[in-house]
C-alpha cells in the first residue's frame, strides 16, 4: 500500500491550540507530532524517551539546567531521555516533535493545565 | 549537558555527494541523516526499520509497487519496514531521513555503486 504524503503546512492549518501536540505519523514505536507553542512551559524530563524538536516556523528557546538554546526555523535538537528541559517561545512557533508513543508532554512534572493527552492524532475535518 | 542545536541548511552546505546519507543526530537507536539525491535509485526495502523522509529542498518522487508519491519541500512520508520503494529526483533534492542505526541505504538490494556506509557521520571541517 502506498504511504500517504504529509504536508506539514497543511497539517498546521488544521489546528490552533497551543501546547497540544498532534500526532501526524507513526514511526515504529514513536510518533511524529506537530505543536504550536507560545509562552512558558514547565520544567520536565522524559525518563522513557529521547525527544527531537525541529522548528518549522518562529523561534523556540529550550532552557536546560546548565544553559539555553534557541532554535529558529530549520534548526533541530535532540533532548536525551532524562534530561530536564523547559521550552519557551516569545511568540508562537511551530515545531515537529519525535517522541516514543505514550509519552506525555509534561513528562515527569506534576499534571497541570499544560498536560495533554499522550497519543492524540491530528483530526482531519 | 546542553544539547547542540543543528542547523539543517548549514549541515547541507558541508557536503555535495549525492546518495550518501550523513548522520547529523542520534535519537535512541535511530539516526537522523541528511542526503542529497538526484536521478534514479534502486528498488529496495529495509526489513529491519521504518524509514521517514522529510523533503527540505526540491522534489522527491518515491515509487512503490502499487503507485508513486511526490514529496515537495515541507512534505514527509514514512515507509514501513519491508515495503519496497525506489526514490527518484529529476533534479537534486535535499532530504532528511530517520532510520534505525546500522541500516544500509540500499537495504536488501544487492550491493552496488549506490550502496554507502550505514553509519557515516557528517564530517565537520
Amino acid at each position: 500500500m502506498t504511504p500517504t504524503p504529509i504536508n506539514l503546512a497543511q497539517k498546521f492549518s488544521l489546528f490552533s491550540e497551543q501546547w497540544v501536540p498532534k500526532i501526524i505519523a507513526k514511526f515504529e514505536d514513536y510518533h511524529f507530532k506537530l505543536a504550536k507553542l507560545e509562552g512558558d512551559f514547565v520544567w520536565h524530563s522524559h525518563p522513557e524517551s529521547d525527544e527531537a524538536f525541529l522548528v518549522l516556523g518562529g523561534s523556540l528557546r529550550i532552557d536546560f539546567r546548565d544553559g539555553a538554546v534557541t532554535l529558529n526555523a530549520g534548526e533541530m535538537l535532540v533532548v536525551p531521555k532524562g534530561v530536564e528541559h523547559k521550552p519557551f517561545a516569545a511568540s508562537e512557533c511551530q515545531v515537529m516533535v519525535l517522541v516514543r508513543a505514550g509519552t506525555v508532554n509534561t513528562g515527569d512534572a506534576p499534571e497541570s493545565g499544560l498536560t495533554s493527552e499522550a497519543d492524540a492524532w491530528l483530526v482531519e475535518e
